[in-house]
């Protein structure tokens, strides 16, 4: 691409880098903010710097918050003893979205994935079992991404807190296999909160 | 959507506004940046601003421009008096992409459209007319899209300058390169049956 400005091609190469924006979106996007009043591009530009400067990550479930512990984790009428394991705060948004859970929720960070380099000591694993104890949780729900690692990363769990007298459930497989959290329609994600099955049934009663 | 920070709502909806993009790819593109370093969501947001506040449009051809003249229209080796017609700055970046062109140009901002209460007088005709006259222009190539509003503003033009000596050209209409003939429209095939040209021009043809 060829630009006239070099302050357009700086702005262009910019969106560019963002993920599934291609040069001519990028381009599309960039004019299309240049067509805007300079106060609503400096309130966009000014979002964007705020949240990555602000946001907090929650000191009890790791979920983006704007203070210290989220207002998930702070919300004294949610049941503090059930809790939902999940990947990515995505995966919080999307549940959040079908309000139909009201416990509170633990993310991970991701899975456990050798070949990317991601151990056990990488997720926010060592939290969530000081915190299985210290709040007296239950109930674990896991509603991790139905493949290989997000099985692991269940077994690896289940194992360290064998123990503990928590209940350990999975979301319902209502939810094709290869599918995403955040891609799943509201409704069958709702069911699968409401039907969390024990673990034993999922893994066929070998755990 | 649910979400558990401010400050993560309001960047997904400043996302939100561009066009094309949906909520689910504004939190994509936000929790994408929430990831990078903060001196690189700094520079994509200030490239952004910089480029609305900065940008200059230059006051002879009406493109995108970092100085009062643009590079395109200072630049003495293309040729002053060959001028090529467009809608917007994509048009100006499609073509120089094709580095074909040596002309200049100059940008409408739009075509003549009074059902979207767009009149000539909305758009940069007045200086397109003067211009032509100071600097002698020769030839004035249209590049409009093919639709009702791009003739309308093809023959509004042509009929205001039909007493100048300046030679009025159109791009060559017909099937793309790569296009099949079978899913060409009739009207585009008809054309360009009839606008057939010589096969050395259709080797060589360069301006």
């Amino acid at each position: 691409m060829s630009f006239s400005s070099s302050l357009l091609e700086a702005a262009v190469n910019e969106f560019a880098k963002l993920p599934g924006i291609g040069k001519k979106t990028a381009l599309r996007l960039a004019l299309h903010l240049l067509k805007q009043k300079q106060e609503e591009v400096t309130f966009f530009s000014e979002a964007v710097n705020r949240m990555r400067k602000e946001i907090k990550f929650c000191r009890k479930c790791f979920n983006v918050s704007d203070t210290e512990v989220c207002n998930i984790c702070s919300n004294t009428s949610r049941k503090q003893r059930i809790v939902c394991v999940v990947e990515n705060i995505r995966d919080v948004i999307a549940i959040e979205s079908t309000q139909q859970f009201s416990g509170l929720y633990h993310v991970l960070g991701g899975v456990i994935s050798p070949l990317d380099g991601v151990g056990p000591d990488k997720l926010t694993i060592e939290t969530l079992l000081s915190r299985l104890q210290e709040d007296e949780v239950e109930e674990l729900i896991f509603a991790l991404s139905p493949t290989i690692q997000g099985d692991t990363t269940l077994f690896y769990i289940s194992k360290k807190i064998k123990e503990l007298p928590v209940k350990i459930t999975t979301i319902a497989r209502g939810i094709s296999f290869g599918g995403e959290l955040e891609y799943a329609d509201e409704l069958t994600l709702a069911r699968s909160i409401q039907n969390r099955q024990p673990v034993d049934h999922y893994i066929g009663g070998s755990l």
